[in-house]
């Protein structure tokens, strides 16, 4: 199953997911010049990244939202760098936030799990409740693929209704998160843990330790570490005898060769030696 | 402003509001047979429903998950469906409920507002906040567009988060409505209600009035009617002075020409016959 390959991965090149959240400013002008197209620079820069850390990260995660932004250019330039990675046999997140009921919900599987945009594994959103998420078990088994249903983001708003108590006296991204466990002990793999995962942000430490206890069997995608002020301490209290997550880095890696400490490296040689001190840094408090 | 463009156009045409969730199989075989692709046959389709009913229905909601399904292909259809909208002047709800943070919600108000995608509403998810439709708030303004936030959903899944109670005595969803409610203050017409919508089923006619009385500058674009069990009665408890929302149909109008009793008809003359059908009973119901 998918999970079981995701949890070796893990076991064998560390926790980072490397989001190509790859935004036209990013890229380095050499590459924009001796493109032709946008479509052509985006996808160059991937290339160089995906090969610089192929053997440094366990995952990459794809926003789709960066893409979409450039319209049928930019779902090109997706299309491939999705081509790329399978390619390599990495293991792709397609970052898509996607939810929607019954017909509509079948139509994003048939979307991201199989044709142009096959990814691993895609995110969804629970709002509007579980009837949104199960037309997407058929396609698990079928095509082993998995899901990552958001619990609880990283960002500051994730109060406003993540964080709305409940009269059950929990809040309802625990209620969430319930639910998603429940669900996925369908699609169990033999590490233990399920094909359907949570995203977890790693802001709120307080309660690592309480949701990697009440979901056992559910594998975390955690963002937050970083840029939003996560460390690899804190994120480590979401892992389970070191593995368990995946921990996602987008600009911080992308950008990499803006920093000083990168001077003078290409930014497929930086976005590499950041990589591997993500990863040493996370491992070092996971012993 | 576009809410106002929207609520003059409800006045003038009423309430029906077309889902072009255009699947292949809901095309007839004549037209498939003479297209030379899967993205011709879907445009043409669309056009000849569109063509049928622009004097009988306000606005057109297209579903993108039937068009992401077919990948590039699919999108090239959408986005040539969105054209053709634009070129005959009718108000288009891009219905992708997308949702994230901060620079990824730009990216989504850059890709659906401007553009190979763009339309004037968007619809929005928001488990994650409203740090998730504020970025949007700056290209409402800017490019004169709207917004339709799920609010309560049609779906009985929806029971799972957005009906669970709160301690404040209330149930998730209202507290949603409550935030979009107040955010959408800021970007009201001349016609008393806002730009920033919300997505409410008409599936559940108990809450119909009291959701109706506390948005009361909110405008709802209303799933649920015909195939998921709302009527035209339940339906006018949302509205107030006939006016403040649209009711989407789909299937019920793309395959009316499946239904006997319209034997004869093609599938666009069966189309407006449903739309007239469907916006004379919800009239009825308004005076």
């Amino acid at each position: 199953m998918i999970i079981d390959k995701l949890y070796k991965r893990v076991e064998k090149l560390g926790h980072v997911c490397l989001g190509l959240d790859t935004d036209l400013s990013y890229i380095p002008e050499e590459i924009i010049k001796e493109s032709s197209s946008n479509r052509e620079a985006i996808v160059k820069f991937n290339k160089g990244i995906i090969d610089a850390t192929l053997d440094v990260v366990s995952t990459y995660k794809v926003q789709i939202a960066y893409y979409e932004a450039l319209g049928i250019e930019g779902l090109l330039a997706y299309k491939e760098t999705l081509e790329y990675l399978r390619e390599k046999d990495a293991i792709i997140i397609a970052d898509i936030k996607r939810g929607d009921i019954a017909k509509t919900a079948e139509m994003y599987a048939k979307a991201h799990f199989t044709g142009d945009f096959e990814a691993d594994f895609i995110t969804l959103n629970p709002y509007m409740g579980m009837d949104t998420i199960e037309p997407f078990m058929e396609y698990l088994e079928k095509y082993d693929k998995g899901i990552f249903t958001l619990v609880r983001t990283s960002n500051p708003g994730a109060k406003d209704v993540e964080y709305i108590e409940t009269v059950k006296g929990e809040k309802v991204y625990e209620e969430v998160g319930e639910m998603v466990q429940e669900l996925g002990k369908k699609v169990t793999g033999t590490c233990g843990y399920s094909s359907i995962g949570a995203v977890m942000g790693c802001t709120h430490v307080d309660e690592a330790v309480k949701m990697r206890e009440a979901l056992g069997n559910t594998f975390f995608l955690i963002p937050g570490y970083g840029a939003q002020g996560g460390t690899a301490k804190e994120v480590a209290l979401y892992l389970k005898n070191g593995n368990g997550g995946v921990v996602n880095s987008s600009r911080g890696i992308l950008l990499a060769y803006k920093k000083d400490k990168y001077k003078g490296m290409s930014y497929a040689e930086a976005a590499r030696a950041e990589s591997i001190s993500m990863r040493d840094d996370i491992l070092g408090w996971c012993k």
